[in-house]
């Protein structure tokens, strides 16, 4: 498709929100908004750029229980929250005194997404591609997916009455195809693994015009949606950023939109804009950001990736060079931990939090402890790590690890010789 | 244990906030707030008692976004929201623009309570028993269960940092042990049915002085927590009653504290007391409440239920009478719905709206669909429905039903040849 058919017309524009165009990660080339992804100069990135108008605390107070409370900061339209969608956000910030007191850290909060419509961060950027999608006439909402993005696109689409198309790998486990299947889109298996259906979809992409898929024709409007992850932080810690954040990197554009939030809330006067370290959290099994972190490089070297954190399992990750350029800009780092500390990860959370997070939340609640007990966070700085999925959708995880403590007779005397009182 | 040394002294009763007692909802004996449960008198279930103060719109609205925020409606002390909980409720209430089309209603509400920190409504009950435990100086939280409830008093403990006791079936599924035993309490499987576990559960009740079982001795505090559901309701309906509501029926609890809600909220002029409709739901598997409505009777013949929908399947519910009383004197029904239609409605609810319930939303959105077919439901009158759990727990019942629309290979001519776009 060439890029003229597609131009959007000035009227359009408005349906955008205070966004105003798309700019070139790379270059830094300015392009109209529109259903593109890479930069027309040198195949960049791009990015949604704003002109904000006074945005005050109280308006944004005054605004839905969900993330378009956050709208005039989105590229999504005024009345956004009024047209049917999953209203994703404005989740639990839960303080973990229980958590910070076993890992020896001051204050601790988690960010716990699982609360989220279907259970995972996703629901934030699937909601505003859809809104980007909508905005630009696209028809059909679809994603390569394996997990979490599956669910939340088939959700989005049902919920919004248009049609989604999810693809994934054949051999997908029987679980994860219920739970997208369930909505009544069209669910298609390929002959092939994770990679060989993205390839796919972009190619798709580039030939069905009326298409959206959400992370990669509509990519830009997406990742916009992770930024709410950073504002409901700061409004829930009472208007003001966290001196370290602990996040999970898949892609890495959920730690650069954290990023980017947290900036724009400085920006706009909405907190005082004091420092904050941001570091990021890989399994070892997938961590070219971290072992690039380590070496000094600029660049990710791909990896073939090997660990049960299935929803970080991207071994090319396309922000990595960004999250490099954040975590070291920001004073953080880029940690990894083993299946074995996620899996520990994920029954510390719960035992002492009561939150049952996915294998990506246990990767990040490893890596802090990692982090803590080789200096690199500061037990002092009050600390925020985000749990951005549910236990309930990677059961195998800690299926051989827990269990009953005892098998007794229904009788108050078996119960006694238990010893369990 | 006698009543006497469980009495409470005065002084303790602060913490039970605005409730002043007990009373039987037989008899109408009044008893002293403690860890009862039955009538001195009669032996009939106890309710709580309280003694209002002037309550405001405003002073919720300042509240947390939890089940907090009516504190002053709940026997929880004025500080409950500081004290470490997993902070239930404020779910979501959907506008069912696409249901109620597809059904024919005019005005049509989810109060989705899948969004809950353990996915069901039971977090709201359970977080109201831990306070009463913690007050009663129990020590220990515990219950028998197959499901819901005992993720949520797992979770709940553990956030509280007190001891959980979990009672299940040896039999149970391994997911449903997983999802309780990553908690880190103690689960204790019992070789027998859920009926000897519930039976044991009693035993250990009446000799574990220290021990509060969320559902036995410190139940009147616990069914409580369901009023929220009806406050959340007529609040985000902007302070008003809707015309008709749909509620599923297990124990029957649920239901009939709804209408202690709504009634208490037009008592205390928080909203207009506007006549409403309750329609209690049942899967015909387990629906000895909805048969004695039929056949016109006052009291509940037990049966042994045989349903898909395992959260609802009591047999002897004990607040089966109080249905039927609420049910006719409101101008509502009890209905029941087949395994398939409640798989029927799992898949209708999650095609139409985005949102995928578990069983026991399935028996609602069937039960709706039936009241409106059969003419007992008014479609011109406002409707809200409740679905208080989510299909993650309960995939099991849609799995053979769902799936892959086609299966092709990794190639954009293969993908045509499928006629998908």
């Amino acid at each position: 498709m060439s890029a003229s058919t597609l131009d959007v017309p000035t009227t359009t524009r408005r349906s955008f929100g205070n966004a105003v165009g798309l700019t070139c990660r790379a270059c830094g080339a300015r392009q109209e908004l529109g259903p593109f992804y890479a930069c027309i100069e040198c195949f960049g990135p791009l990015e949604v750029r704003y002109d904000f108008p006074t945005i005050t605390r109280e308006q944004i107070e005054a605004g839905p229980k969900s993330i378009w409370r956050y709208q005039p900061l989105l590229p999504v339209p005024a009345d956004i929250a009024a047209i049917p969608n999953t209203d994703p956000g404005f989740t639990r910030l839960v303080k973990a005194d229980n958590l910070a007191r076993e890992l020896g850290i001051k204050t601790l909060w988690v960010k716990d997404d699982s609360g989220n419509p279907t259970h995972s961060f996703k629901d934030r950027v699937v909601a505003v591609a859809l809104s980007a999608a909508r905005e630009l006439g696209k028809t059909v909402l679809a994603c390569p997916s394996t997990g979490n993005l599956a669910n939340a696109v088939a959700a989005a689409a049902a919920r919004a009455g248009i049609r989604s198309v999810v693809f994934i790998p054949e051999n997908l486990e029987r679980p994860k195809v219920i739970t997208t299947a369930v909505y009544g889109g069209t669910l298609v298996a390929v002959r092939g693994n994770y990679d060989d259906v993205n390839k796919l979809a972009s190619e798709i992409a580039g030939e069905e015009e009326d298409w959206a898929f959400v992370n990669v024709n509509v990519r830009p409007y997406y990742a916009e949606g992770s930024k709410t992850l950073a504002y409901e932080t700061a409004e829930q810690l009472g208007w003001r950023l966290p001196e370290q954040v602990v996040i999970p990197v898949a892609s890495g554009s959920q730690l650069t939109k954290v990023d980017k939030g947290f900036t724009e809330l400085g920006e706009l006067g909405l907190v005082e804009p004091t420092p904050y370290r941001i570091f990021g959290a890989q399994a070892t099994g997938c961590s070219p950001v971290a072992q690039a972190f380590r070496d000094g490089h600029d660049v990710v070297r791909p990896v073939k990736p090997d660990t049960i954190a299935k929803s970080l399992a991207i071994g090319n990750p396309a922000d990595g060079p960004y999250v490099l350029d954040t975590c070291r800009r920001t004073g953080g780092a880029v940690e990894d931990v083993s299946d074995d500390e996620v899996r520990d990860g994920i029954q510390l959370l719960a035992r002492t939090e009561g939150i049952f997070a996915e294998t990506a939340g246990g990767v990040t609640i490893a890596t802090l402890k990692k982090l803590l007990e080789t200096g690199q966070l500061d037990p002092d700085a009050e600390t925020v790590v985000f749990n951005t999925g549910d236990g309930l959708k990677t059961l195998d995880a800690v299926a051989d690890r827990v269990g009953p403590a005892a098998t007794i007779d229904p009788s108050y005397p078996d119960f006694v010789a238990a010893d369990l009182a």
